[in-house]
């Protein structure tokens, strides 16, 4: 079902950059972008609308609102069975979910996952434990007779990362991927970075990348694996990412791999 | 398709006001909600996972995230050829659009809205420009050849106005519903009056509803028909609305509409 990119690459423009540099894989990016969310739209399969006439086809779409948190890779839910989505979902356990970020203020700039399985109610007590740890306001309503826990068994998985950054990612793939443990800190390195490192930033450009003017340079980015940038040039902005040494798993260690690589770079 | 609501009445508590106070219909506040939002998840029907075995049913359903606008009452699309949802739609044009709003920190406690239907590409001059109006980027792609607009024909709306308020909301009343015209200034009319008129909402209260003692009130939401406010009680807040004596339309009429309510009180 890989269908190709829906925008055409700027092909005139020689990178900057190394494009075999170390990134995160579409399956390690859907992931990071999921455990941030706990909001999704949930896609069942109605039995037909109420205007329908004897000649509609059953199984309209039905898309609604949810909350959610992942078990391992499968989110888990909790709806009452008085729901459109939980008897849709009792007549065909067929369903998607789709959660999107909501960082650039260009919304197709954000990146979103598709999620495609089976929902299934489900008693196992770990489902549970996920979700309330995750949505705790939740153990108000959660043992109400009508309320019951519900998998998604992902099956197929769908990651847009933004603009032409798009595929089908492998299922296999999915449940081996772990979230950036950068994530929840990425804001406030950006932010320290654009605040106080441009120099540094712009040395590191001048140095490792093919951007050997570099000045002016924002921090875009980052993730285990490195790290993103803008840096101004004549024909515009344009994007550089460099890879730490090696991966890192805190704020800390990135901080130490920065420090190293600009001393690298000073002593070349 | 009428089922009921999700969430129990609290039955035991007395209403503080009239619930016969005029209020917006479930088709005033999606068309309100809808109005509001320009993002949103579309529900199509892909042909079949990739990992499906031979018995596996065709049909499954597909959320991805768009940007649309309303024109009159049908949401336009402005999408690739190359995407997952063209493709759907081109096999099959059944569809739905879920879109939420992100008002209350409680997710569940915010509005949504589903409109259900069948998606078509159109040449319709008049659909291009509502969606330029509403999001003048476009026009920077919307020429590329495999780019297409297409208009969701609504033909069932779902409204769930946040916990236990829902119905299926009539098509005619959809199509004749109108946005309300303070949504755009509501945040600022409720800030208003929360920091400079708290006095004079607690003796609204006192005069025009049964909370014989109110002192500390909070307003919450204002619409062209009314006002809704939180009082604190011994048993905790309570929700009370009341009417503006006719409908506004400006933020100016509400204010003399409130002034007139605050000099009628004194009066008593």
């Amino acid at each position: 079902m890989s269908r190709g990119h829906a925008t055409p690459r700027r092909s005139d423009e020689e990178p900057l950059y190394d494009l075999d540099v170390a990134t995160p894989s579409h399956a390690e990016q859907a992931r990071t972008l999921i455990e941030q969310e706990q909001t999704a739209s949930l896609g069942t399969l109605a039995p037909g609308l109420d205007t329908a006439k004897d000649d509609e086809p059953a199984s309209h779409p039905y898309v609604s609102f949810v909350t959610f948190a992942l078990e391992t890779s499968d989110p888990i839910l909790l709806v009452s069975e008085m729901a459109e989505h939980t008897q849709n979902l009792r007549l065909d356990p067929r369903a998607s979910l789709l959660a999107a970020e909501r960082r650039a203020a260009d919304p197709l700039a954000n990146g979103r996952v598709t999620l495609l399985g089976s929902c299934r109610p489900t008693d196992d007590e770990s489902a549970r434990a996920a979700y309330l740890e995750r949505l705790p306001n939740a153990a108000y309503y959660c043992d109400f007779k009508d309320f019951n826990f519900w998998r998604l068994r992902v099956e197929s998985i769908r990651f847009i990362g933004g603009y032409g950054r798009m595929s089908w990612v492998d299922a296999a793939a999915w449940r081996a991927a772990t979230p950036d443990p950068l994530a929840p800190h990425r804001e406030r390195i950006v932010e320290h970075m654009n605040d106080d490192h441009v120099d540094a930033m712009a040395l590191l450009c001048r140095t490792f990348s093919k951007a050997h003017d570099a000045e002016q340079v924002t921090m875009t980015a980052v993730d285990r694996y490195g790290f993103e940038m803008s840096v101004v040039t004549e024909r515009g902005p344009r994007p550089v990412r460099l890879a730490f040494p090696e991966a890192v798993t805190t704020p800390d260690a990135a901080r130490q791999a920065l420090v190293a690589l600009v001393a690298d770079a000073r002593a070349r």
